[in-house]
């Protein structure tokens, strides 16, 4: 009998290299994000944007030694050294540079909100499933693992029952400098507004306690107030599903910070404030009631409710850009293919968003969502 | 010089002699309650049911030893012994006997829903101002101390602004047999269903969140869930106001136990999660952020939300029967008039609920609040 072969020592993961598209206060937390991933997730090898000299102050700013300045967009994109991309430029200018990155077979890691229709996210998804690129949207906290926690929860037919109605508000006090110079607040670059930036976690929140099952119909509120240029500063609406769960969510650039998420169901209730941005990076917490009663004569609760706390080494967004490199990494070193739930979550924001906006375009009449 | 008088000691406030007219489990509760008082406050000097056994059975159970019973309702307004009389018969019996209450010169306490409509609730308060009798709801969280306190912090324009947005959530899951056979489900005694029981508290949160200024239009939402006989379980409806407010409340009796209120203002925000009936009986408490900024780059909050913790020697629903008693004394020993600011918040609640049974009869068409 010969020897047993010594075992085989895997090599360790080459790191996925990252390029940012655009230097929007936003890449600052995602690259602080990538530099907290262990060693071989990630790293960042090219920054773009339109001047090479404001590459190369976000570079230094970041802490980003090893990545070489771009200045342009098309530069960045032309960079072989570039597997992945990082994309927080304006909506409006999504199509074109998403599509021209997963046409360069980069894997796409894509702000939100992802475009300005379902129909441009489309062209986006069918870029990078032509070129065999992972896509995945900015949600970071759909990666914190207070969030898993909760879904185990919410899924929980015995203490939580059926979801019957979700309630959501997601806003944040904008300054008078916001309200006038933020590109948020731009017809030309994030048409959007409101509804595309937080309003989107309060749609996708409402569709995560779902299980992604998209709503019938949508009505927006009435009166949603929109600046001079008819972009929206704050608005609601109300969803419809066909078994009859309902969710309401307002968002806003108006009203103190909220990040509020609450659904009830048959038998339980989940409360959590914080959703988006944890009130503090490290720990989470949320509250659950389950099958309460009153004390009788309807003098207190019986149980009462119970606060759960979560705790993570890693802060959401840097989870969020370990789990994309994974996948990545799975394309690129184990023939592995796209994780497509991420698209498919996407989209199905997306598509709700869409039916939002229409129906406030449409002076709040009911609207069908697309499927 | 003469010496100075003696100090007259004033004589004990002579209690207020209160009827129960009617022995549904939330008598007992109001029962409860009315023992817990001071002396010189209020005792129970008759119980009125449909049988006289029955009375008798509710005196014994309860506790109030000194009470009469009597076998009718007619019988227990005629005891020249009975000031006051509580008042917690199903809806449909308000009017009649309200109004004859009223009319026998008792200060009236009335359950909730008060009335079927505001129509109805407006021949009682006639027959209460024509009698000059003291009217109160039993709306009993607005007793509380907690209540107040979240008052004064709502209205403190520096650090909560103005009220934009505000959300709750009433509910209960019913028991089979509830839903069978509860008053609140029967068609001929409490027609509003879930609307009238805990909507009505929903409502008067969101009018109490507002210094009970009146929505201009309510719409209902869309698919409000009934029982065979067309008595609502589920349900709920956004409310509009001229300034651009909005408020969205559901209500039910198909899901987990909820009591929920949130306020958002442009500068603060407001939870509570048991408004109605606190966790506790004596304890009591609400969240409250301010000005609340991102710890940058958007990693947290700073500062983070404060818990107000409020406590209370005697549960609210005893507040409230002493307020009420108060109120009688007043009038009685005082030559005071009858305290205005409890029927007009009542009316104000009716109303309100009056636009959103009509909306909801009106497959959701927007309807105005009448003044």
């Amino acid at each position: 009998m010969s020897a047993p072969a010594a075992p085989v020592q895997p090599a360790p993961p080459r790191p996925v290299r990252f390029g940012i598209l655009g230097c929007a206060d936003i890449a600052r937390k995602v690259s602080r994000a990538l530099l907290m991933l262990p060693p071989g997730a990630a790293t960042v090898a090219a920054v773009g944007s339109r001047s090479e000299d404001k590459a190369r102050r976000f570079i230094a700013e970041t802490g980003l030694p090893a990545a070489r300045p771009h200045g342009s967009y098309e530069s960045l994109l032309g960079d072989p050294d570039v597997e992945a991309v990082y994309l927080p430029l304006p909506t409006s200018l999504h199509v074109p540079w998403a599509t021209a990155a997963a046409a360069r077979g980069k894997h796409l890691l894509l702000e939100k909100p992802t475009a300005l229709c379902a129909a441009d996210l489309d062209a986006i998804l069918a870029a990078c499933d032509a070129s065999g690129v992972q896509f995945m949207d900015t949600t970071m906290w759909i990666h914190n693992p207070r969030t898993a926690k909760m879904r185990e929860i919410v899924a929980d037919k015995d203490a939580f029952g059926d979801v019957r109605v979700i309630h959501s508000m997601c806003g944040f006090r904008a300054s008078e400098y916001f309200l006038q110079n933020d590109i948020r607040v731009k017809p030309d670059l994030d048409a959007l507004g409101v509804l595309g930036d937080v309003g989107w976690y309060s749609i996708r929140s409402i569709l995560w306690a779902v299980e992604y099952e998209l709503p019938e119909t949508v009505i927006a509120h009435r009166h949603p107030v929109k600046n001079q240029a008819g972009v929206i500063l704050a608005c609601g609406a109300t969803l419809y599903w066909a078994d009859g769960k309902t969710a309401t969510f307002n968002c806003s650039f108006l009203t103190n910070l909220a990040f509020d998420v609450t659904v009830y169901g048959t038998h339980g209730t989940l409360h959590v404030t914080d959703l988006v941005i944890p009130y503090e990076e490290k720990y989470g917490e949320f509250s659950v009631a389950s099958k309460s009663n009153f004390v009788k004569p309807t003098i207190g609760w019986d149980p009462l409710p119970c606060k759960h706390v979560v705790t993570t080494d890693l802060p959401q967004e840097a989870l969020m850009v370990q789990e994309f490199s994974r996948l990545v990494q799975n394309i690129r070193d184990a023939g592995g293919r796209p994780e497509g739930k991420w698209p498919a979550i996407t989209r199905k924001t997306q598509v709700v968003l869409d039916a939002v906006k229409a129906s406030i375009d449409k002076g709040s009449e009911p609207v069908e969502v697309a499927s």
